[in-house]
């Protein structure tokens, strides 16, 4: 799907100085790049009986929405501290300097249930790590993490050692 | 649609004291009762020529990304300062307690495109406001400001005059 890459548009320096920043907003914008984008997703998953999506926040959101009705499973958001309102169960994660904390519902999943981590971005995997280990710590059984794009140079597979990786548009 | 708020969970004093939240997330949980919200927001929008949803961020995410691909729109996210990468315009609105700011991208809408506002929640009409503006402020027509529930004592319509208001679920 490396023809997508000409939809996705780079931004030098952003958040900040170094760091290049792959910006969706125009595959988002373009109704037919993005149906391609939630049919690439559709094709990897509907066959592997997915019964819940955990979607990070909040770019997860965009592409695990559409993928959820399409294969018929579960949206289960995860969220920054402080914003789901029932009881939580959280995970912590390492960032550059400091960390960052991952919410789930407690009543989110059944035990045994086949889980899909999906978010847009797979890059350093800190976040998705902490996906995972929320699902397994409610019982799920976590299949697979699949990401609209993976920065393969910052490692993020070497966080998730156990679970398959895809990754629909990958960069060196 | 008043069916709905058998799924939509009802949490005392969150985020705090004294306010009454209405919690989506069994909604989403299951994909049949997802499936009719989007059913219901694709059956008011299908013949309305949107060209973009404005979708704000981030629970708005949620249902204006399948929204956008059932109606062959194209998804605009609204977001937080200092989450878009590109050029962006931004328009503050007042909260309860201080100032909040949305900004989109500045090549978001080509002029005189139509535009759907979409959030999951209507409440004060604050945020709906700032993203009608920020619509406008582009050259767009804003056709409508779409929600999936409605605090109708909140008087959110009160905050957008001039466009038509439609909710899926409404609370008195």
């Amino acid at each position: 799907m490396d023809h997508l890459k000409s939809h996705i548009r780079d931004i030098p320096d952003f958040p900040k100085k170094g760091i290049l920043f792959r910006d969706i907003t125009p595959i988002l914008k373009d109704p037919k790049v993005f149906d391609e984008v939630i049919g690439a997703l559709r094709d990897r998953y509907a066959g592997m009986k997915i019964d819940k999506i955990f979607a990070v926040e909040s770019r997860g959101f965009i592409f695990a929405a559409p993928l959820a009705r399409e294969i018929g499973a579960g949206l289960i958001p995860l969220r920054k501290p402080g914003k789901l309102p029932y009881e939580t169960m959280s995970v912590s994660y390492a960032l550059e300097y400091g960390e960052e904390r991952i919410e789930v519902h407690r009543d989110a999943i059944e035990k045994g249930e086949r889980v899909l981590v999906l978010d847009d971005l797979l890059a350093t995997g800190g976040t998705a790590a902490a996906a995972v280990e929320l699902a397994r710590k409610l019982g799920g059984e976590v299949v697979e993490a699949g990401f609209v794009i993976e920065l393969a140079s910052l490692g993020g597979r070497e966080k998730l050692p156990d679970v398959p990786v895809y990754s629909v548009v990958s960069y060196d």
